[in-house]
Order: structure tokens, then sequence, then C-alpha cells
């Protein structure tokens, strides 16, 4: 049996969701891998808790469904930030799950993870902001100290959009990417097709929780882009930044286009391309696209994502999710947890 | 650069290929993973040639284009068996791409494969024939000698529907998997539901190059069987054999069913399905079923197969690949090759 100590940073919806998937699975990852995965520090936007004998999972889970903070974690609980903690706590491993927080520069997560691989633990995050604006910095720490930097979780949902164009093209020469890498926007445009006002169908959006704080990192297409673009590093080794992407959102689309699109059979995505050009670079760009049913990403429902990558020698490769619940996006921490260590 | 020496045997439609590949792809791998392959020796049905320098891949593909056999390579060729090959040769890796051979069973390749793991050698196999026959013996082998045996191109041509089970999913519990992994049964059912007899769809799939010589292995489901078996090995870690899949081919299929079902847009597909029963056991079926088009699998055309699994943590993800031509299913060796040195 090997112990593996871990931070974690963030105890939102995935954090949380993490946390419960490791006590429902805490019997199946002994047995099948041989692993006690052990939960040595926490931090939310509030206070951090830390005890180098573990903390008990149930326990965080519970302080977090009653609305409380870690950091009223009986006896190690205390009010000080998230990059106290991973300055100081020793583990094997930093799951970083904070939000993306972009217009702050995506902190408190970009500090972590540079601490956390300085400090020589391997880095598990699904948290778009670090990696869209450090990717080069963050890859090249990693390697310098010998550890895995994963981020499995940044572009599709569950989906293993990057292990799939990392691992199992390998070889291969990628002409095309498209993606469907974002669900609000398909939600909305979906809503709009049946007649529902734009205000309502943001609205509604946001009811459901799909939408971010800012409607428009989601609206005009910042998600989708980001995602494109830790895409474009990761997988096309093309070193790629935000503003690369030519990105037009789904705000200036009628909703008399969507369903004459509706009429011809095709289905509006907000679709992410990366397209190779004969010197070698990308050309990348977000924008609603309409797709009939015979593309592969034709016929998304509103919990569906997807990746279609044509290469060379591996023909065309699609794959997608039906994603109902957040709980996919949770289990990529586990998927790259489980890739370092077993 | 690190040298890794392999032996290829089976010179056919895949074995060529992959030399082909080779070829093309040289500079690419030297560059992009340190890789000088080397083909030190070679087996065809008719004879082998070895040499510890390297064959000319060139020379391999321009014998194998003319018609002839690597035995008569210029002095190092000779009229013996793959096995002595297999049995003689010094390699870092055995490639073993000779045809299913079932009724001799899975021979010459599954003696090679043996061989090769028990001298110490990867092995890369895209043959279903031994991993279908004796898929934990050579499991166990490849353990005991600390080889890697991998066959990422058994199952579904150029998807990686091993890997992305296998990896992808780990953590997870696979409820269901469905796959389309053959892809003459889909041509001849389309042909059927344009109004082609029966006898003409044959002809015409044969033509094509795209039936078995034995055409019962594709049309009465024994190859979608064979590979709905190793997927249950591989990633279900299910101990199924070939005996335990509840098999129906597409024979008995009526020209006026296949109408009905497009009449209702469903298209019918001979799908492979593995069906976990509350002990944790799974039921194995290959059965021609009428597919609607929300089915992931819903759309394929002729030259596309897919898998879907539905997980517990991982939400229902589906793959699909469309492969124009065998290229993918040859290309299969080198993801595996890469897969074991990148």
């Amino acid at each position: 049996m090997k112990t593996v100590s871990f931070l974690l940073v963030g105890l939102g919806n995935l954090g949380s969701r993490f946390c419960q998937i490791l006590l429902d699975k805490d019997a199946h990852l002994r047995r099948r891998y041989g692993l006690d995965l052990r939960l040595v520090g926490a931090a939310d936007s509030r206070g951090i808790a830390a005890d180098p004998a573990g903390l008990d999972l149930a326990r965080v889970v519970g302080l977090k469904r009653a609305g409380e903070t870690v950091a009223h974690y009986p006896e190690v609980g205390r009010d000080a930030p998230a990059a106290e903690l991973v300055a100081s706590a020793d583990a094997d491993l930093l799951l970083e799950a904070s939000p993306v927080n972009l217009d702050q520069r995506a902190e408190p997560g970009l500090t972590c993870i540079r601490t956390a691989l300085r400090r020589g633990m391997h880095v598990v995050t699904p948290n778009k902001g670090p990696m869209v604006l450090a990717y080069q910095e963050l890859h090249d720490l990693a390697a310098e100290h010998g550890v895995e930097l994963r981020f499995d979780g940044t572009v599709a949902g569950g989906l293993p959009a990057l292990y799939l164009g990392q691992r199992d093209l390998r070889g291969a020469l990628i002409e095309r990417v498209e993606a469907v890498p974002n669900l609000v926007t398909g939600l909305i445009m979906d809503l709009l097709v049946e007649g529902v006002s734009w205000e309502e169908a943001v609205e509604s959006a946001r009811r459901e929780g799909a939408l971010e704080a800012d409607a428009s990192w989601d609206l005009d297409g910042w998600d989708a882009a980001a995602k494109l673009v830790i895409l474009a590093n990761a997988v096309l080794e093309f070193p790629a930044r935000l503003e690369d992407v030519a990105r037009t959102g789904i705000t200036g689309l009628s909703p008399s286009e969507l369903r004459s699109a509706r009429d011809r059979k095709a289905r509006y995505r907000l679709l992410a391309t990366a397209e190779r050009c004969s010197d070698g670079a990308y050309v990348l760009s977000v924008a609603p696209v309409p797709l009939l049913p015979e593309h592969p990403l034709g016929r998304l429902g509103r919990k569906q994502m997807g990746v279609v990558y044509t290469t060379d020698i591996y023909g065309t490769i699609a794959a997608t999710i039906d994603e109902p619940d957040p709980i996919p996006s949770a289990a990529t921490m586990l998927r790259d947890l489980l890739d370092i260590y077993s």
C-alpha cells in the first residue's frame, strides 16, 4: 500500500465533489491501485486546515455542505490564505481546484501551483487560469523540479481531450482540431432556437448554475478560447496565447439565423478550431458555427462536449462526453492522480 | 538518440503499411522522440530476412509491392519460418502483424509472441488471434519477463478504444460498453437497405477487400466477438473467452427489417455490448441492432467505428474513428511503440 499525501486548494463545486468521490472510492482505490490517499491540508477562500496525520474527508465535506469554511475545522483550522498552506505543509501532491479568476491574474491558484512545483510536489489542476496565463513557465518549472503537472480537467470537463491528443496521436501530424468545450453557450443557443428571448435564456442558464459569475467569460467565448489555448500548447505543442485566438462570442447571433440553421437540420455550437498552416503554425479561432448532423459534433446535446482530431495517420478521431452533472469534471483530478501513481 | 531494434512478422496489409509509415516519419521520430527505429528482422509467409545492422525498409516495401517475399532480400533473405527468426534474432521489440488464423490456433503469431516475451522483447501486435485465445497467458508472461505487451490495434482499427478505457477511465466503474468494431458488416447492411441483394452485397464487400477470406468470421460476428473479448479482458479486467459471447451475426437479417429501421431513421450496426451485472460480472453479446441518430454510434458511416463507455464518475464517453483506408490500423503499431518508448 502506497500512501499519497495531498493538499487540496479550492473546496467549491469541483473540490468538494472530488472529496466525495474519494470517500466513495476509498476501498476501490486501495484494492485496485494499492493507494491510500491522505488529505493533509485543505484551503477554501476563507481559511485553511492542515494535519500531517490526515484530515477527515467526511468532516471537510460536511463543513462545506453546511456553508462553512475549513477554517472552522476542529483544532487545526485557521484563518490564513491558501498560499500559506502550500508554502508550509508537506505533501506529495497539490490539487489546485480554485476558480479561474483571470481578472486577478489567476490568483491564488497560480502562486499555489508555482510554490508546489518548486517544493517538489506533483500538481493536478482543473483550473484553466494558471494554465492559460503561464503554460510554458509552469511546464518548465515542473520539468526542472522533476515532478508531474497534470491538467486534464481544464479543457472539456470530464472528456480526456488532452490525453487523447497527447498520447493516442503520438507520431501523427494533427491537421485540424475542432472542439465544443463550453456547455452553457450550447444551452443558450438551443433556447434561442426554441423562441426564448436572449435575456430569459441567459437568466435560465444562470439559474442552472451553468454560467460563470462574469457572464462575458462564457458568452464572449473567453472560456472556449482559454481551453483552445491550453489544448494548442499541450497537444499541438504550439505556444499559443489567449490573444492569438480570433474570438467571436454568441452575443451577436440573431435568433432568425439560429432558426434558419435548424430548418437545415444544423445545430449551432460555439466551435473552437485550430487549423494547421503550411508553415506548421496553427490558426486558432472560436466562433458560433452551424454544424450539420453528419459532423461528429453535430448532434451534441445540452450536457455534451466533444473534440475532433483530423490527423495524417490516425484518420479522424472524435470523442464526446455526456456529462449530466459536474462529477466527471471533478473526477478528472482522480484520472490525473491515478495517471501519476499507477 | 535511442536506437530501438525490432522484428516485424507479417508483411501484408498492415505490416507493409507500417513500414511505409516509418519511412515517411523517420525524420519526425528522430527529432520529436529521439528514436532511431531499426528493422533487424522481417518475416512473411514465405521466408525471413535478418541483419543486426538493419534492413533497408524501402527495399522491404519494394519487395512486397512487387509481390515478392523477404526471402529474396539480397544476401540475408532465406526460406525459413517466422518462428525461427523470433527465436534467433536479437531485438528490443517484436511487431507481430500476421493474419488472425483462429482456425490454426492463431499460429504462427502466438508462438512468435510467446517466444519474444520469453526472450525479453516487448511485443506490439494488432493481431486479434493470439490475444483472444491466450490473453491471460500472454499478459502473465509479459509481466513475468518485465516487458510490455501492447495490442491497441486489435479492437477497432485506429481508434484507441483500449487506451481510452484502460487509462482515461481509471478509478471508474464501467457500467456498460457498446462498440461497433467491425466495418464490413455495416457496409453490407447499408447496401441491403439500398436494395442490393445479399449475394451482391457480400460480393461487393469482398471486391473492396473488406471481407476476410473466411466470410463467416465477419458475417457471423466472430470478429466483433473476438474484439469484445479482448476489450473485456484489457479494460474491464473481466476474464472473458470467445465462447462467453452471445453471438448473432448479420446473415439472418431480412432486408425489410433493415428498411423499416431506416424509415424510423435508425441505422443497423453490428453492436458488441458488455453489460455489468450486480455481481460485478459482465454479460457479453454481439448482435445487429438498429441505432437511432441520438445514439453516439447512430450515425456511423461505412468507414467508421466507435465505442461508448458508460461509467459512474466520468459520465458517458464515446469515441469514433473515420478510417478511409487501413493506414490508421497500421499506425496503431506506431502508437503502441511510442507509448513504450516515449
